[in-house]
């Protein structure tokens, strides 16, 4: 594996996605900066990219928080120049209106919204001065629909959206890439299968068709990382070819 | 003036917009209750209402703070049945991404979608059992597209928009009419007349093409409030004949 | 009724929709041009107007052929001027793909397309001069969405939407509303009727919450109409109450 | 360069975007057959195929004639499995609203929607026995703008998004990869160039982060192609780095 001196940082680098995420760009020679709440459930992951060879290191963060996720960009960016920023963190909830409390509103938005604003920002912090980087979103059917029961997590995935269309316009024309990847499909993880079942029983599971499996995503930022500045894709949608949509 | 038993709340009800839409659901019969921060420059609105005849209840509001959103909501109802919300609270500003502080995103957010939010949901928590009611969000050319320097106004408006789009597929079924306005052009106010008075001088403010008169505002809302339940309009657009768009 | 010396055109004066449009322009003191393919049918329509007070010219126009419907607003500008034209023709149909025939596809973008592309045009070469007038199109859920088995039907429903846009930022300045009223719903037509009842049978009639009266577009359209030209709507969605979207 | 055992069809194989993705896939190892008007003009791209060991036939190609793309298509089958087919036909004009004549918006459909219906209907007439297969359409920006003076351009190209889209859901799910490429921005061309040189004068043309050159949407398709059926993309946008959107 030839290595990079360059650094891709993963915020959410959850057991599903991020987790693919990390080991691809691992796996493409970057140092990988991976970035979760506990992050003792790290360990498993990083030893996996280890053993295959790669540069990992991974750290508790909670991206609500701005002081955290600075330092966690800077420290990444100390070890090799800072070039991909991937915000994966997501919170997916579904109540109906009056059931939306004030406490989940805000909590999804810091989460999904508020904390992607404060690592875009900070991430170009860091890629303004160089005139080079990528910053790419995770997004979500909620991007684009505001469905019933889905206010908060809608509410806080188009403000994301906002965010990134805004930074997109400003910073393309600095040599950064900011894209936002839209997953319009369920993703085989462990929560996703577990409401399935629940909402049509288990063997709607047997359907190959209607799962993302995480790598394919990572895969999809791994395009969009290999497009060149002269035909760049702000917004990517993807999803299984057996979805309804 | 026939007077109704009913009442119709505006919160952001500034000297612009808010206003011509509390002095036409006034001029239609309605009680209005009319809240915005600092009350006390209510005092000229509330008595060129009732020099008209109309009922009015003027106050303080920081529709930031859930618990003065509900009790201002709930003193409208024990009034008269509160039958039209309207959430116009504006807050728009413009900055690069680099100087867009921790501060202005979250304040902007608090005031544009959070209070939107808590609004919608206290009127539809009063509105609900009744089956009847209608709840309008103020809407902006911001909430459909991320402009460079606009990446905390556009992530409020976008996420207020899907506050509404979630509501209205919950709320329609159930008689309660979830409308989205989207102003797409500058309003002729004081500060929108300096602010283009910088850009392109003075004299494009003779143009009278380009900036949209309040009043039109509260006669669109006017116009989602008299359609009948058999053909509501969710989103409307509206610009001066001469825009650009 | 005060009659206006001004005409109304409609071009696709169905049974349904077209006949009610008809009547509330007619109602509102409109002299109403109303043509359809096979005009006898128009008979009945013709003595209700009449019957009411109203003025109407019922006319065999067959759409897809330009110079009927030049001959047909020439005439109708030469008895008053005319201040609006509505086009309502409809070409509804579904198949899969492979079963698309060439004569559909190209049948049902004349019909639906083409002859919009020409009443717009036509209406327009008439109001262009005078700087006044009103251009509207009725659209459906299959303007912005491209169903399975829509191909023909989208395709032209697609085409009349981006028609109708570029005509609206182009004629916006010279006083011309140009509009596109979106019906995302069933209209309550016998042929609607029939096609639920065949798909969820006939008990699916009895909920009046789904199917949209035609009296109700009418009413969208006179909306429409009545805007001020400071705050024109371009795009307006209409739907049922209960309607899923 | 390892050979495949599969034709990929390029209809509106022209000098820019067309020869690039002609030249892509036969390097790729696909045979290829480039169709185009004046398929004498397409003498210099075989022979420069050829020279780099690719496979190539290029054909005189009228796609506005169902029978002609029908027999493309099989000749293409026939030599062996069609697996891609990309329609690139463009027809970009701008006339004010009045001097579209009724041939140009009739020939702008034919050419851009028309013929782009009937080549994806023929490719899946092919693939679908064999559930698989890719069948791109290009797009551009006005396939979601009509600005003014696009009626006729746009009309078209949102019609062919209409075709695509209903095509992608009816045929995701018989694992046929069914794309729609949106190029928003202008394309490095020899027409390009001119009428920018025109409109902005020659230096214009020294900015090279506005002019997209056509390999990259070769690049794009590329991309297109290469993904896993467990996340396939509908729509990407690609645009220039300094394009302003």
């Amino acid at each position: 594996m030839p290595m990079r001196n360059a650094t891709a940082a993963v915020i959410g680098a959850g057991d599903y996605i991020g987790a693919e995420i990390v080991k691809k760009f691992a796996a493409e020679g970057f140092t990988v900066f991976a970035g979760r709440r506990n992050g003792e459930k790290l360990e498993p992951l990083v030893k996996e990219v280890e053993a295959a060879g790669g540069t990992i290191f991974g750290r508790s963060l909670d991206a609500r928080k701005e002081e955290e996720t600075t330092a966690f960009l800077n420290d990444a960016d100390k070890h090799a120049p800072l070039e991909v920023c991937i915000f994966n963190v997501g919170a997916n909830v579904n109540f109906p209106i009056l059931e939306t409390t004030d406490r989940v509103f805000r909590k999804v938005w810091e989460m999904a919204c508020w904390a992607g604003f404060v690592a875009g920002r900070e991430a170009a912090r860091l890629m303004v001065p160089r005139e080079a980087g990528n910053i790419f979103f995770t997004g979500a059917t909620a991007s684009l629909r505001g469905g019933s029961g889905f206010a908060a997590f809608a509410a806080a995935k188009f403000g994301l959206r906002a965010v990134a269309q805004a930074m997109a316009r400003e910073l393309g024309p600095k040599n950064i890439h900011v894209a936002h990847l839209i997953i319009d499909a369920g993703v085989d993880t462990a929560w996703v299968r577990e409401r399935r079942a629940q909402i049509w029983g288990k063997e709607a599971l047997n359907n190959p068709d209607l799962l993302m499996p995480p790598v394919s995503v990572a895969n999809a930022y791994w395009q969009l990382y290999q497009q060149p500045k002269s035909a760049w894709t702000f917004e990517m949608e993807i999803r299984p070819f057996g979805e309804k949509w």
